[in-house]
């Protein structure tokens, strides 16, 4: 399982997350979301390596910024 | 036209002013929502008088706390 980790502002409440969530699933290989607004900690699982361009376009199509952490 | 206005707290962003809007728009009497995360401030229009009650159930069906302030 590969798991990558980004850091994501602008977050503010559980509406946040989901929005976050719902873009971020919809990216090819993701299998598993967990995410923070109040810590801004984005992580991704999938059985194959996740794009980080991808996952971070996703966050712009949600209105969120981040960038890769680990 | 009767209006309304709530003091509304809790809401940080976009999905919450649209949260309180489609539960306030659910109240009976109620033809126009106005609301802002940044103020709090809710404007409840109708043609008729709209209950208070029902308007601060409905902030509490969608998660936030408000009260009347004019």
């Amino acid at each position: 399982m590969n798991t990558t980790e980004y850091l994501v502002t602008g977050m503010t409440c559980g509406h946040c997350e989901i929005s976050v969530r719902e873009e971020v699933q919809e990216v090819s290989g993701v299998q598993g979301v967990e995410v923070s607004h109040r810590t801004g900690r984005l992580v991704v699982t999938g059985n194959q390596p996740v794009q980080d361009a991808a996952v971070i376009a996703a966050l712009e199509a949600a209105g969120y910024q981040g960038v890769r952490s680990k």
